[in-house]
């Protein structure tokens, strides 16, 4: 049996600083619908896809910073997406702030999510690699506080078995890291999802913004091509709150090609048939890990050093 | 002080397989006198450089594969490009089979070597991702019989320090693995020289045939800007007994941008200014490896799995 997974990538463009939820999520519905109508099985929106890219901001009231967290999911403004998204039978993979409590403990993470199509969570993610900074920088024209309003996600990448195939998630910066793609490969993904905000303007090295996109799109090839796997790469776009963000979201096929890639900066999608057999076509070629990786010849990768 | 290290890409056109070795050391001492007017001071060569590329055939007898192999390096043959290279004050770097002999023990590798100024050999590299197979596979067009004509390398990657800054190496399918990179970013490697031999053509998937050229440059690329750090990518191209063999030589930025590309598939030089310390640019920003990475996430990397 052919395993193809028509997959759409819903890119999103800016959302205000005070934009009410349910307004993002109506935008996300009318995605879906679209979805619908091209024969998606799984819907992909991006980062911190219910909100503005709030990390841009110091905030010093821990309250303030909240109002950006979801405590639940799914909560009374997302239901509707659930739901909506149940009654087409289409899975869903987005991106939110999520705050919970374990053992009396207060937990903060850059989270992404899988719904199957029957509307469950089956995969959640915490964000591993946190880029920017901890403290407050004045001297830059916008922050990037993700070190210092979330936690690292503590769990290796790993996907979980939805879709008939092996589905992954990373966030944003983790997919510029080369260990992101090959843990998910070594461990079988075959489809990872991967949502982002990425300002064009990088405060610390200004001198590389014209290099953003193609930045972008070498590290999703790449990763894609070196580990024989589906990449969904999906922006939040636009110009947010001053804010440029790049779009160029984009599928990319086992083999490195880009086989859609969206030609906005707002919300827009694009969707892709990915025969998730494909995958072998170059794991059990070229990239055949058993037998042409030398693992002990990369004794630094996973020491600390 | 500015670091900057004038390099020349010398790609080599094909060689027979009866072209006598003192006929590929005059082109490369003609490429070599080149790169001196263009001020270079090291000149970079392919893989296996001295000969063609001879895993291609399977040949029965050891006596006669050992035929391409160098015992001694410099040796008769290769002298006169030491000679020349020393008198111009250049650095050398190329790819030779090299058959040695350890306590009693017989040793064969595809190696690559980096000379200094002086004619020194300072540096000595034995290949650790052998690509293709052991035994003869008839269906083939042609073989790929290095996993049985060499022993695989048995050091990491890492540099050596000469012309200034931390020079290190790699060859051909290494180029592919991200691994090569960030275990030679990690020791501080800021450019690594890659020859390669590649065909258009690749036997057990004649699909992608059409993409050799785009994963070249991909990986290559990719590798670069994912460490900070200058890749310098040097081809065997053309018609090579029957065999296409890409060319598109290039020397790659440490953000990735290509500065210089061959447009030949013949003996062609190419060069690049590189600033070393550019590196930083990226290393100490972005991919900031104390920073960001997170080598307890990275379980499999280093792993037997």
């Amino acid at each position: 049996m052919p395993r193809h997974l028509v997959v759409g990538a819903a890119q999103l463009g800016p959302i205000a600083r005070h934009e009410p939820r349910a307004e993002v999520v109506t935008r996300m519905i009318w995605l879906l619908e679209q979805a619908a109508g091209r024969g998606c099985s799984l819907v992909v929106y991006p980062e911190l896809a219910l909100t503005t890219f709030f990390p841009r901001w110091f905030m010093p009231d821990q309250a303030e910073i909240d109002t950006f967290f979801e405590t639940a999911m799914p909560n009374a403004t997302t239901a509707p997406l659930f739901e909506r998204a149940k009654e087409l039978g289409l899975g869903l993979s987005f991106g939110y702030a999520e705050k919970t409590v374990v053992d009396g403990k207060v937990h903060r993470y850059n989270t992404s999510i899988i719904v199957d199509g029957s509307g469950e969570i089956v995969h959640r993610y915490h964000k591993i690699h946190l880029p920017g900074h901890h403290e407050h920088e004045a001297w830059r024209a916008f922050q990037h506080l993700e070190k210092r309003y979330f936690e690292p996600g503590e769990a290796p990448f790993a996907p979980v078995e939805v879709f008939d195939g092996q589905i992954g998630l990373a966030i944003c910066n983790d997919r510029r890291w080369p260990e992101t793609y090959r843990e998910h490969a070594l461990r079988g993904t075959e489809m990872v999802l991967i949502g982002y905000n990425t300002p064009v303007h990088y405060p610390p090295a200004p001198e590389h913004d014209h290099l953003q996109c193609f930045h972008n799109h070498l590290s999703l090839q790449a990763g894609a091509y070196q580990n024989g796997m589906w990449v969904v790469g999906v922006a939040k776009a636009g110009k947010e709150e001053g804010c440029d963000l790049i779009g160029q979201s984009c599928i990319v096929a086992p083999t490195g090609e880009i086989v859609a890639q969206a030609s906005t900066l707002g919300d827009e999608l694009i969707t892709a048939d990915c025969d998730l057999d494909r995958c072998a076509e170059i794991r059990t070629n070229i990239f055949d890990f058993k037998k042409h990786r030398r693992p002990e010849m990369y004794p630094l990768l996973s020491a600390k050093v």
